[in-house]
Parts: structure tokens; C-alpha cells; sequence
């Protein structure tokens, strides 16, 4: 027998001794214990956008510590530095935990990425529920990070328990990189898998991302996620606020400026007035076209969900491509003018507009810096205004784009149909996992995102909340996804 | 001797017993007890915005009472009611100080209007001095509310507390009626002037307003001020706030829509777009442009104010237009879209554009209301839009004007030329001062603005100020007003 044969057979061996119903029969009696861990993890306030959170958000690092501890995990607690705190001092950032379990060199090594950390939330920003109180409605659990990104990581630890209890050998080795910074940039990450490149990441075969959703109700893979590039324009005039009674009529409003370079950017119907964007894009394929054709999407709920009647495409397949792979301008806001409730009768004397270009593959953002650049200073130079405008970007982020055909989403495709019984729906995100794009430039590994979340999961929103079906299903089939990956070739 | 040869027999006498010298000369040699006075004033944070300051406004309503009975008024504290607190409760409304010296009905009497509530102030908001504390810097003294408007109402009661000291009679009769919820609005005091209109009003000939300032170092009379229409455009799309990378490409922004309405408003050079405005406003005569041209106005120095090269016009005449007695739009902010510092990916759900129109002669409100109205309807019926526009006029202020040429206004130029030696401008305002308008219509009495505040004395600005020499000089040129005012014939 030589190696690949010694392989294949050992590979046919683990196929053929999958216990996959004992496996997923443990879940099935342990669904409320799974439940209160998830309830203990949601009550922590593990807002890293809040830095007076900031022990909650390290005790939640400890926590997710201390359950890889317990069911044999070799855990480490990474110190990934400090940041600056709003008055101005230093505060340490959460620690990155990793953990291994295994390190058979026979087997295939996936490094599952997740984070702990949540998105603000208050009781009163419309909240059915308290936020942090998981609350069992119809089978749907409410609570601030139970979709994002809590129950996908501790149905991933939970994976792996299963095993442990069951006495049941992994079918591949497998390690974990928990962060804590992850909605507000991921700070000190991207160094972390820089350093730990030829260390932590050395022997992983594959990456595994659960930090997204569904498109529908039919389970789904993502293979590509949209990169943004984040511009401010600013327009600065007189040297302070002027009262607008007083002074309108006799300066050049820095505001009229603003809007009058923002109102360049799209057109009514959406279309991207900036030279050189829209033409780096590559066409959609008659491929992508049949592909797209048979996604599951219902228009209808998506303008239920969103409550609008009309969309900016009427059918799905040009829908689906412009939230996936066609650039999109948004204005986010102005900085610098009035914005309270009320009446303010100012002129405001340096305004700030917010605005983000999302990317998708072909673009570069070096590219569009200079494109955007050029464009709004030519359209400001024609208004021949005495107000200074400066453009930069501050965030540029690539997209991230996977092959869907690789054997890492045949595996994934194989769960789905085994844990679901149907075929996954093979999708993009609109948003920007910048981390994805990371670990592919940096390691060079392949990577997978393996959703479980529902498409209403309503991540960022008030009412976030994740389906006990979700959740229990979505460990059966981290359960067979392992499965599965165990039983690619390796050459 | 008839009535009319005693009437001007006795007018006659009072002129010739008019004792400038002496009433003066009091001055001079109270400076700083008078400077004194408004330190205390000044130290009273009497700001009516904020609701948690409400008992040092009433305090500072108290004190002006108790000063006016010092000095021997009748007074009266008139309660206006009770207003909204933002908890939802109702506080009570500063009582409005009315006072009376002489009833003489062979006299004159005037009734000056101001106020003693202030704008908010804090050291950090960039005051180089404690806002709440009197501070003299090179013959200046800084303090919020010190022109605008405490300053002025001591200079006014320290005019009749000069002729009572020096038991000298005062050559009209005198009222005051002096509030404090001017810088929010002037709540209550609209109906208390219709209530008070035949009786505290009934035996009113003039009202006198010093609550604005000169235009150069050179006195001014102010005969007009803009009004303002304050406009609320919302655009509503979807039910909640949208992820900007999830979402974009699929809806029609509000942002995009609101963005490309307000763009229709006014050209890059400031040109109103609205149909119908500029219409309505007279052309400047040439009498006009002569006034103006006479006007003394240093361009250079208003540039450098401001801190801007070069203005909307590159010459006095149109830019004093401009700022007078032509219309002009400022868009102050928007509120529900991201306007915090930072980087927010946000499709904001609804988004409401403030801006406003100052209001001069032939314009009417109701008018400008239906031309804004349908013009931004129309506009944006133009772009197709699923969202929802709704436009809404939540100020709506006249404008007033007075004719420079009435025998207030000759009177007061008299009274300039005595103390200053020199003619006054007579000048406009940019803002709306309303209650001069709600004085105008309720009581049809004149009026005439008497400003004894700086040019650059920073009103709702940080480091607000009056000099020694405008507070000092502006008592006696009070002192020398009531005498002129004297001499206005009875018919």
C-alpha cells in the first residue's frame, strides 16, 4: 500500500465510522443546557465599543477561556496590546484566545475564527426585550450577540464537546481564534496573525468563519464578501460657526458646497457617477446569471423586512448582483452641522460628509481613492467656491472572494444535504468581513464562511436574536462539516 | 397762548433745562459702580435653555426687579405660564418685569424692551475666560450676557437711576418690560403683550429695543431686521436603519434623495433656485444704494472677523443688500443621519434637512411656505423615488422694517451726534429679532432699535463682550435719547 492509498483507506475508515447519530442525539438531550450556557454568555455586556464595558468584555474572554479549558482544549490567552481610551489614556485590549484540540499530524486541521464581543444595545433603543436577558419567544431567542457572533462560537465549542463526552475521536484537529474587538475593527488581530503566521497557523489546513447569516430560510455558504472604501469630504470655510441671520447672504455656506459635490456621487437611480468605478467591474457571467437564478430569495420578505415597496432592481438576479458584486455609494451623515432635534438657526463653519464606496473584486482601492479623489475636487473647482475641500479616505478595505467549486464548500455542501436534507445556497455578503481577507493574504490558507444564523437574525439591530433551530441544527452540522473535511484528499 | 404754543412753550423749557453736563458727568464718576452692577448680573447663569438653570434665571428676574424698585419703579412680576420640561413635566416660565417711572400724560413715554436670560456658556466651548465671570481685558469685559443683552438693560435703568440720584425730572415717562426667555423664543410674552395691549401699552408711544449692536465702531439706529421661514424636509425609506454593506445596492437611499433636494435650493454663487422668491423683493432704489454707499463698513475687517478671503459679493452695496433686505437660504444639518466622529457603515431610515429662509419686506410667509413647498414636492417627483417627502414650515417670521425718517429715528441721530459727535448709520439687521414685529402688530406702536453694543462683541459666541467704552457711553447716550425723545411733538 503506498501513502495516498494508506490515505485514502484510513480517510474511507473515519468515513465509514462516523456516528453521526449519536453524535446528534447528544444535542438533542443536551438543547437546554446548550441554551443556558448561551444565556450566561448573552448576559455579559461585552461591548467593545464601550471601553467602560471593558471588564465585562475581559471576563468574557475568560469565560470563553475557561469552557475551551474544560473539555480539554490546550488554551492560551494572546495579549494583543493596548488602544486609546476616549480621555486620552490607554486600556488594555481584550486578549485573543486560541485553543487546540489535537495535533495528529494524519489529520486535516481547521482553525474556526470567532468573536465575543457584541454591538451596543439598550433596552430603549426599542428593544422588545432586555438585550442582555436571552428571552425564549416562539422558539426564537432575543438578546444582543446571540446571533452575532455568541451561539455560532459556542455551537463551535459545543461541536467539539460532543465529541468529548461521547468519548468519540475528532475526525480532524482543531483549533480556535476567539477575539473580542471584532465591531470595532478587530484592533491588534491583524498583527496577532502576522506574528503567529509560521506559529499558531503553521500546521492549519483551513479556515472556518461563522460570523454571518442565511439568505433565506434555505441553509447557505458564503463564498465572498464585499471590501469597503470609507471616505470623508470636508469643507471648511469661515474660522467658527456664524448666526445665519446675521451672516446669510454674504459667505459661501461651506454646507451648499457639500451637498452640491455629495449630489455627484449617484444618480436618482442609483448609478455611480464617479469615472472609472463602474467600468472596473467585471460583467456578470451567463454562469453567475444561472447561479443567481436559482438562489433562494424572496423579494417580497425582503421588502417586508426592510418595509419598502419598491426596491432599486425588480428582479432578484439584478438584486442579488448589486448586493453582492456591483460598488454601491452610501452617504452616511454629515459631521459638523446641526443635527439635533430642534431648530438651530447656524451656518455652520466646517462640514464633514461621510461617505463609503463598497468593492468588489477587480477594484482596487488605491484606484478608487484617486478616482474619488479627482472627481469631487474637479466638481468642487467648477463651483469656483472660497471654501477649502479636502477628501481622504479612511478605511479600504478589499473584498474577499473564494472559489465555491474548492472541496472545502463540497464538504460544506455534503453537511447541509446530510443535517438538512437540501443543497445550501452558495452566496456573497454585501458587507465587509476585513478578517477574511486577512487570513487569505497573511496565511494562505483557504478559507470557508459557514453560516448558521438566520436571514433575520437582525445583527446590529434592536431584537437580535438566533432560532433554536438555528442554533441546534447549525451544531449538527459543525458536527458533519468536520466530517466531511476529514475526508478531503490531501496531496 | 393755545394749547399747541403751551405745548411747545413747555417742550422749549425742558430742552433748555436739559443738564447733559451734569447727568453725565454721574456717570463718569460711577463707572465702576455701574461695572460692578453687571458683573453681579453677569455672574447669574441665567441661561434659558437649559431647564436645570431655571433658578438662577428666576433669581436674575428677581434681582432685575428688586433693582427697578430701587431706583423707585412700580413694579410688577407677571407670571406667562409654564412651558415643557424635557422630562415631560411642566416648570414654570421666568415672570416677565415690568416697571414704571412717571405717569405725567404731558409727557412722552417710551417703554424699553430687553432681556436678561443669556445663551449657554462653558470654558471649554473655547472662552479664553470663566464665561460667568466679569473679566476686564484691555477696557473690554467679557461675560456671557454681557451685551447681549445684561449691558444694555443696566444702561438703560442706570439712565433713570442717574436723573433720580441727582433728583432731576425725567423729561418722559419711562416703562420697562424686561423677560427672560428671549434665546429660546420668548415664550409667553406674545400673549402677555396682547393681554397687556390696553393696559400696560395704552398710554405707550414708542417702544425702544437695544438688543443688537452697531455695525463699525461707528453708532448705528437699526430700522430693520429679516424674519425667517425654518423648514423641516424629511425623506422616510425603509422601516429601520439599514447596514449599509447588507443593504446597499438594493434601496434608494433617503440620504441620496435628500441630498439631491437640497442641491436644488441655491446655486454654487447663492442664487435662490426657488421660483417665486426673488420675485417678490423690491429692487434697491437708488436712494438705497446711496444709503448704503454711505454706510461706514470695512470689508477687509469683516473678512478678517470671520476669517474668509473672499465673500458672496465683492462690493459694500450688494453685500450690505444681502445681508439686509434680500432672502437668503442656509441648510444647517440634518438630523437621523451619522454625525458623530469616526466611522458609522449606516443607510440611515429617515433623514430630516433643517434650513431656512431670511424673510425681507413683500415676502409673506404663507406664501414662501407654498412656493418651498411645491418646488421640493416637484423636484423630487423628478427622481422617481419609492421614499416618502414630507415638507414642513415650523418657523414662519416677518420681517420688520420702520421708516428711518420718522421723528424716533431723527431723535436718536441727535442724541448720537451729542455724545459720539458724529452721525449714526442707519443700518438693518441680518436676523430676526421677533418681538419687534409682535410689537409692531399687537400695539401698532413705533419702534426704534438703539444699539449700544460693538460690532465684534461676539453675541452667542464664545468670548462675548461689551467695551467699557460702549456700556459707559451708551448710558448717556440713553440720557441724551430720552431728552430728544421729549422733544417729539404731540399733535
Amino acid at each position: 500500500m503506498n501513502s495516498i492509498s494508506l490515505v485514502c483507506f484510513l480517510l474511507w475508515t473515519g468515513a465509514s465510522s462516523f456516528k453521526f447519530e449519536e453524535l446528534t442525539q447528544y444535542v438533542n438531550t443536551h438543547e437546554e443546557e446548550f441554551i443556558e450556557t448561551l444565556r450566561k454568555w448573552v448576559a455579559v455586556e461585552s461591548d467593545s465599543s464601550d471601553v467602560a464595558k471593558r471588564p465585562d468584555l475581559h471576563r468574557m474572554m475568560d469565560m470563553t477561556a475557561e469552557k475551551l479549558r474544560l473539555i480539554g482544549g490546550t488554551v492560551q490567552m494572546i495579549d494583543v496590546g493596548t488602544q486609546a481610551s476616549p480621555n486620552g489614556s490607554t486600556i488594555a485590549l481584550p486578549k485573543v484566545v486560541t485553543a487546540q484540540f489535537g495535533s495528529d499530524p494524519s489529520k486535516r486541521t481547521v482553525c474556526v475564527y470567532g468573536h465575543v464581543d457584541v454591538q451596543p444595545a439598550k433596552k430603549e433603543d426599542g428593544w422588545a426585550t432586555e438585550p442582555y436577558e436571552l428571552t425564549d419567544i416562539d422558539g426564537n431567542l432575543y438578546g444582543r450577540g446571540a446571533s452575532d457572533n455568541k451561539a455560532p462560537v459556542l455551537a463551535w465549542i459545543h461541536t467539539v464537546e460532543v465529541y468529548k463526552a461521547l468519548n468519540i475521536e475528532l475526525p480532524v484537529n482543531v483549533k480556535f481564534i476567539i477575539e473580542g474587538m471584532e465591531e470595532t475593527g478587530s484592533n491588534g488581530l491583524d498583527e496577532m496573525i502576522e506574528d503567529q503566521k509560521d506559529i499558531f497557523f503553521s500546521d492549519v489546513d483551513y479556515i472556518i468563519i461563522s460570523d454571518c447569516v442565511w439568505l433565506s430560510k434555505r441553509p447557505a455558504l458564503t463564498y465572498g464578501t464585499r471590501g469597503n472604501c470609507y471616505f470623508f469630504a470636508q469643507v471648511e470655510g469661515p474660522k467658527k460657526d456664524l448666526h445665519s441671520g446675521v451672516y446669510g447672504g454674504t459667505v459661501i455656506e461651506p454646507m451648499t458646497d457639500l451637498i452640491g459635490i455629495l449630489d455627484k456621487l449617484i444618480s436618482p437611480s442609483g448609478e455611480i457617477l464617479i469615472p472609472g468605478i463602474r467600468e472596473a467591474v467585471a460583467h456578470l457571467s451567463d454562469e453567475e446569471w444561472k447561479m443567481y437564478q436559482d438562489i433562494e430569495f424572496d423579494m417580497e420578505s425582503y421588502k417586508k423586512d426592510i418595509g419598502m415597496d419598491k426596491l432599486m432592481y425588480s428582479n432578484k438576479v439584478d438584486l442579488l448582483a448589486h448586493r453582492w458584486r456591483h460598488p454601491t455609494v452610501s452617504i452616511h451623515g454629515i459631521e459638523g452641522a446641526f443635527s439635533s432635534t430642534g431648530t438651530k438657526t447656524v451656518i455652520p463653519a466646517k462640514v464633514i460628509a461621510k461617505f463609503s464606496i463598497r468593492q468588489v473584486p477587480k477594484m482596487d482601492p488605491a484606484t478608487v481613492e484617486k478616482q474619488v479623489t479627482e472627481y469631487l475636487r474637479s466638481v468642487f473647482a467648477k463651483r469656483k467656491s472660497p471654501n477649502k475641500l479636502n477628501v481622504t479616505m479612511v478605511i479600504g478595505a478589499k473584498p474577499w472572494l473564494a472559489d465555491p467549486t474548492h472541496p472545502l464548500f463540497e464538504a460544506g455542501k455534503a453537511a447541509v444535504k446530510r443535517v438538512f436534507g437540501t443543497e445550501p445556497d452558495l452566496i456573497r455578503e454585501g458587507g465587509t468581513i476585513p478578517i477574511a481577507r486577512t487570513f487569505q493574504d497573511v496565511t494562505g490558507k483557504s478559507i470557508i464562511m459557514l453560516p448558521i444564523g438566520g436571514f433575520d437574525d437582525g445583527l446590529h439591530s434592536q431584537n437580535e436574536k438566533i432560532s433554536r433551530y438555528n442554533y441546534i441544527e447549525g451544531t449538527k452540522l459543525f458536527i458533519a462539516y468536520l466530517n466531511e473535511v476529514s475526508q478531503i484528499k490531501k496531496y
